[in-house]
């Protein structure tokens, strides 16, 4: 606790920052470490060339829902993004197709919309690039794109939404399925966690022990690489968690450098997108913040110092998306 | 047409029902047809050792949506009953753990509890008696009940909600999993169908068509099983649909006389819960009804009537049960 306090203030001092900001019943200056954060955007970034309306958004819900684009007729991107699980599945691999067991967790999907890069390896950069990708793995959905898009064409009300939505000679296809899929996820945004209320000037939304996790947070480094509004850089970094040997990064580009290396998760609502790491094999945040400090920081953190941490984890979950089941047809 | 007109004058006269009552267009009395049919309660019957509380239905919710009481980790009993798909799957024949294909089409639990027996087989007569043979069997949930209990009771919100609802030493136990599923699919009701608002005096409620289609419902003798709040008698009848050779109630009592006898299943929302009949080998309400035609009256319908009941059942979809998604833990 000397040690951490001490490198705090000359952290403080070295950068500038005044210690006339917020200051907390033990003495500390929260300014500072507000400044590290940022708020969750109300709204996602949308790109120019998949502009967002209300009925394609609504298009894209029913498609994140829709079963009947897998092979099997039961498998939707919801089986494996579950609303009920924070859209995600709370196992530790992905279970897909025949009961295949895939080889990575399943990334929730809320907030994605803020990420530069998709998938734990990120093969993917949009949400878009994404959204096909599930549909055809053979242990997932299994299902080839173009029988999908016939699926789909079988149904009146598709053809009719997505000639609204999309026009053309033959709306129905694979980019406007991912365009629709890509428009929805923008919408699973998570609001009014703790931490955002906190920025937004609400000094109770925190407790003072999730104060003290956050300082750690800052201090020990952690949002070098969990920053920005998803809590993540979007970029890869090496990390080999206990029992994995996947060589992620490395399996897409192929680079020496690249070698057991992920993209950063988000965390936002990583209290309730348990389990984690690319293998999912650690079921706690508390085991997962010892894992982090190991790994990254060869660091031993004291049980204080971890719970201080879960705790903070525990703001930065915000409110799940409302929106009722859709109507498939 | 002639014949049949013939014979509903001949009945009516012969119940000595009032020709004074509501009159179509073409002259038909609409009240003697009115009166073979039952509006949908808002509330189900709730048995005395079953009581419903909101607390009780909320906890039913979550388990009905929860996979982890699946082997797989990733199958609850909204995966085949999905909300999005009429409370069913739509597609012929369930499919479940290891995407294994079950031997029948998945029922619909919207209006199950208006039904006295359960299943295509009946082999439970309550909900209560249903709710757990889909998590034990190895094609479907394959979860051994005192391990989904055991997983159950990992969770400290389970442990406190199982308290809260039911008390006792243990509260944890397959029959308590039981009780608050069927309290949850008690609320699962569809009101408000168009059928329900020409009962309760909207004339305009069903179309001309419609009302043809409800005349033939009625004359050709189809009411006859489907009768009562959910349109079913909950008997069992001998039908064997194209394709099939299930021996249905047969397996159940081992009685000659069930030899592929099945419950008559609800036509409440019959449209929105395709495909059709034990083994879902009929995909349109059209040849299902011809097929019905043929197998329980002996009888060729010409088109125009056969589109007329069509018509009649698109009349029967009621409100899909509005809620929100469960949170769980």
């Amino acid at each position: 606790m000397i040690l951490r306090r001490s490198l705090t203030l000359a952290a403080g001092l070295a950068l500038g920052l005044s210690l006339a900001g917020t200051a907390t019943a033990d003495g500390h200056d929260m300014a500072r470490y507000k400044d590290r954060f940022e708020p969750i955007p109300s709204i996602a970034p949308i790109p120019a060339d998949n502009t967002q309306t209300a009925v394609k958004v609504e298009l894209g819900k029913m498609l994140f829902f829709e079963p009947r684009i897998s092979a099997s007729g039961v498998i939707s991107c919801a089986t494996c993004h579950n609303p009920a699980l924070g859209f995600a599945d709370r196992i530790p691999l992905a279970v897909g197709h025949l009961g295949q067991v895939g080889e990575r967790n399943t990334p929730t999907v809320l907030n994605a919309a803020f990420l530069d890069a998709q998938f734990w390896d990120g093969r993917a950069a949009t949400l878009e690039e994404q959204a096909l990708g599930p549909i055809e793995a053979g242990v997932e959905m299994a299902m080839p794109l173009d029988e999908a898009v016939q699926r789909l064409k079988e149904f009146d009300v598709y053809e009719e939404m997505f000639n609204t939505v999309f026009g053309g000679d033959d709306p129905i296809n694979a980019d406007n399925v991912a365009n629709a899929l890509a428009s929805f996820q923008r919408t699973l945004i998570t609001p009014n966690s703790p931490l955002d209320r906190y920025l937004a000037g609400d000094e109770q939304a925190l407790s003072d022990q999730q104060k003290r996790g956050m300082r750690s947070f800052v201090d020990r480094g952690c949002v070098a690489c969990h920053r920005g509004p998803a809590l993540s850089d979007s970029m890869f970094h090496r990390i080999q968690v206990p029992g994995s040997t996947d060589l992620g990064r490395n399996l897409v580009t192929g680079e020496e450098r690249d070698r057991h290396a992920f993209r950063t998760p988000t965390l936002r609502n990583v209290a309730v997108t348990y389990p984690y790491f690319n293998n999912g094999q650690v079921a706690s945040l508390d085991e997962a913040i010892q894992v982090m400090a190991r790994e990254m920081l060869n660091l031993e953190l004291e049980e204080d110092e971890v719970a201080d941490m879960v705790a903070f984890m525990h703001a930065l979950t915000g409110d799940m998306p409302k929106f009722s089941f859709p109507a498939l047809p």
